[in-house]
């Protein structure tokens, strides 16, 4: 009999199962299931709605458990497969992706007496309405010479746990009190499976500041920033924190049930569904950088040292595999940006263009503007549509793009933008040359090098350096199934750690994307000018912020 | 028997004629002729066709002979008046918009033997191609200390005639070489239906820097910038320098019959069209501002003073009416940049509900923007897809916007779009108010003012100043049927002048924008974001002047 085991990747806008065949590594099948409600970000999925404020980004809990159920019986029949051949179940998350549930785990939002409050609700990892609480935190943080701070560059994102769950008991105290605990998706979905409530290592570290052998932030600190926030990690954050692919417990009957498998399935602790895709890619080891290239960037890398430098978003020990320091830098969009812009800023001769060509408005876009020499469109943009995270780390910049003419064309701006999210990530690489942590190899995943190799040319272009591409289409969820594959362990049929599935599992690398010696110097050019823009927006006139403020005063 | 006369207004896309009644003042028909090459920015219109630059925009002149041919004829047919009713036929036309030609005025790019070379064509007065050259004639009348840079802040355009015609002895010393005279427009027409070629004091005054009392700039002057420019003005731009409405001849026998008017119909100089809306408008007297505001702006205002002052673009006198000084600024592009975003950057969707609305884009997202508070995008763009007339008299600065987020919306961008042109404008008007000259009252005219109220009141909010409408839709062409009228004179029912005639028949403005003092008081707040933005890259970092360059080096 063959064994299998399942990843769960969910994802921004959908949930990706992954069916990994352990005898021969092979993904047996795969399924994805978009979340009905998507990305809420106009008004509340219930009646009356309450309209949202610019910034404001949710999610149902119920997308998450309606693919579940949609996902797995899929690719067990896709593939042939009986529930009985799974051995384990692993998945990842995207974070900080945080909700309020009573003790049972039901989610806030899901009752009706807090349904119409919109912090009941999941705030997904971009939502940035806790821009001022961040600041408060990290205020009372610096004062008070916290260290956990060290660990994330000395700030930290209104992304993150604290702020979020700051600004629900700023707005909404009812809410705070009523949560019996705040919890990540990552760590969400074991506890509705098993039964047991555990924190990944992973979250814990990069979302919510524990520090290992350390901790939590502590209850003074917490007091310090709000007298009713002293308890905040004891009371509404318990939970052992564990490391990824550690069994969480087994598949409760009616999960079994419902999915299709037996009762009693091991389930492994997540990762975040960025650092997943390191497993995913095969990283086992220093000195390889992965590019998770969704509709944001994340940038991760193991390494041996403890070592804190300006673009190091956040270092966690442990925080993928056992034994490395796990440095992370990000870009707080990126895919984001070019869907964006496709969505809200191509004409209608494009629109009918691409449907003649049968292309999608990416590749008609791609096709134009891969005749442009880098410079030639005049434009150079920042990439700060959704903030930046790292260098900056600062939620309230802003996109800016400059070089527009009467002649203008919408590819011209796509390529811009393209160009303006790859000089980010130079600056971050740039960042890591500088501390002196060498990049030996740059490996690329996510729906960017799946979907759009005009995007990855120019990103080798502009980095000048070679990009390899993962072999897996499903990083992430592949990663998750390694994970499965370790709860379950060797005597079950499985691997004594995630390590040891990875290096056996994983094939090689897919596709490798060579800078173009002609371009990379053109791109040196203007990324000098992008240096200009980013250090006068970034560091030395606040604009963006009074822009900005200007903007919130106005949405409430 | 009634007495009219036509006005011709050759615009940007498009011939405008307008019957004016002298005996009532009313506008007994208009007719409007586009043109059928229209602004030629791609290829020249022949075979095969030369494909054009980036910042090239020429014109074919037989696109204005078949306007000729065809609003003429029109007007008449239109009101039922005979063309013996007819007793004179005014101008004004886009400047500095010059060609070169034969000995009888035959266009150089309507001979076979020329036609292939872009220098033969009409260059549009928003052709950008002679950076270089006006940079060069900057640098020796500023080594040199030649006066008649004071008149134009001590710069000059690009667009103006010396670069465009240096560019051709530059690129192309045969056309030059071939050309028996470069002709503006303005003056070409004239020419064309009356056999005489004079100069309009206008664009000798403001394009090609003859100055009242003075000249035009030495031969000494033009062989230090080319040795074989020297004669330039001496030969190239023969003709007696005369005012508006000053009877150039009468109408020759073949376009009396092409155009059904009595031959000899007295035939008055022209001005440029933007300065002839000053006389459209009614506007005889000093500290009354016009506001031209069409596919680019134009600011106008007669003064008694000679006053040299940063934002002053060129000041002519006897410029518009006899005794004044007439004070320009302008900016480059205006509603060309509202063009340009509805027609590269509006995505189908808000064309499907434009075309169910029954409406054209600019209103349905002008309906959409309206609902903003400003600030309330958190957009904020410097007005320059065109370069910078005014202020900083800078072609090579480029379009910007600041502030975009994965929210931002198409509507959110056009409004931004229009603010910014309205803060360009108002930046010119601090200008003035710096130099101590009073502007008592703005009157606008224009496609804006025709088609735009929603821009119309963020300009009158922006610059915190009521704006009144000039009562003519065709401010430009009645302006040139009155100056038909003066080439008449009195004796044949005409006038003695034409500001006599102007006071005569001119109506009273039709309709003011009041600013609202709240929305006044946040432009306040976000014009100093924008006098921010334009000094950094307006006069302290060259980076859109780079930007420019690499572009430049692409396209060659």
């Amino acid at each position: 009999m063959s064994t299998y085991t399942i990843g769960l990747d969910f994802g921004t806008e959908s949930l990706r199962a992954l069916l990994l065949d352990l005898g021969s590594g092979e993904e047996a099948a795969t399924e994805v299931f978009e979340y009905p409600h998507g990305v809420i970000d106009q008004k509340l999925p219930c009646e009356p709605g309450a309209p949202l404020g610019p910034n404001w980004f949710l999610q149902h809990p119920g997308d998450y458990l309606a693919g579940l159920e949609a996902v797995v019986p899929a690719v067990l029949q896709k593939a042939g497969v009986e529930g009985s051949e799974v051995i384990g179940i692993g998945l990842d998350f995207t974070a900080c992706t945080v909700m309020p549930t009573d003790e049972e785990g039901t989610p806030l939002c899901l009752k009706p007496q807090f349904e119409g409050d919109p912090q009941a609700w999941v705030k997904l990892w971009k939502h940035h309405g806790a821009s001022a609480e961040a600041e408060q935190i990290i205020e009372v943080a610096r004062q008070r010479g916290e260290r956990f701070l060290d660990y994330s560059a000395g700030t930290l994102s209104s992304e993150w746990l604290l702020p979020k769950v700051l600004e629900t008991l700023n707005r909404s105290p009812g809410i705070y009190e009523a949560a019996h605990t705040f919890v990540e998706g990552t760590d969400w979905i074991p506890w509705q499976l098993t039964g047991r409530l555990v924190r990944c290592a992973c979250c814990a570290g990069y979302k919510a500041h524990y520090v290992h052998g350390v901790g939590y932030p502590s209850a003074d600190f917490l007091r310090a920033v709000h007298p009713e926030l002293g308890s905040l990690f004891e009371q509404k954050l318990r939970g052992p924190v564990v490391a990824a692919g550690t069994p969480v417990g087994g598949l409760k009957p009616e999960w079994a049930e419902k999915l299709g498998l037996n009762a009693g399935t091991p389930v492994g602790a997540g990762l975040i569904d960025a650092h997943m895709a390191v497993v995913g890619a095969g990283i086992t080891e220093a000195g390889k950088m992965l590019l998770a290239l969704g509709t944001s960037f994340c940038h991760m890398m193991m390494g041996r040292e403890e070592k804190f430098f300006e673009g190091l978003a956040c270092m966690v020990k442990d925080g993928i595999l056992p034994g490395y320091y796990c440095y992370e830098s990000g870009q707080t969009a990126g895919g984001d940006i070019y869907a964006w812009f496709v969505r809200r800023c191509v004409p209608d001769d494009c629109a009918r263009e691409a449907e003649e060509a049968g292309m999608n408005l990416h590749e008609l876009l791609s096709r134009r503007a891969a005749s442009l020499a880098p410079g030639q469109s005049g434009l150079l943009a920042l990439d700060w549509w959704n903030g930046n995270r790292s260098i900056l780390m600062d939620a309230e910049l802003s996109g800016l793009l400059v070089g527009a003419t009467l002649n203008t064309r919408p590819e011209e701006i796509y390529r811009a933008l393209i160009e303006a999210t790859a000089f980010g990530t130079r600056r971050i690489l740039q960042a890591y040359g500088e501390a002196g942590v060498a990049i030996e190899q740059l490996i690329a995943c996510g729906g960017m090098p799946e979907q759009n190799p005009f995007a990855m040319q120019i990103f080798a272009d502009v980095c000048n350096m070679a990009i390899e591409v993962s072999a897996s289409s499903q990083t992430a969820a592949l990663g998750s199934a390694l994970c499965g594959a370790a709860a379950a362990g060797k005597e079950r049929g499985g691997f004594d750690s995630l390590e040891e599935a990875a290096r056996s599992l994983v094939k090689p690398n897919k596709r490798t994307y060579q800078p173009d010696p002609v371009a990379a110097g053109l791109y040196d050019e203007l990324y000098r000018e992008y240096l200009i823009l980013h250090d006068y927006f970034g560091r030395q006139e606040r604009l963006m912020h009074r822009l900005r403020a200007m903007r919130a005063r106005h949405s409430g």
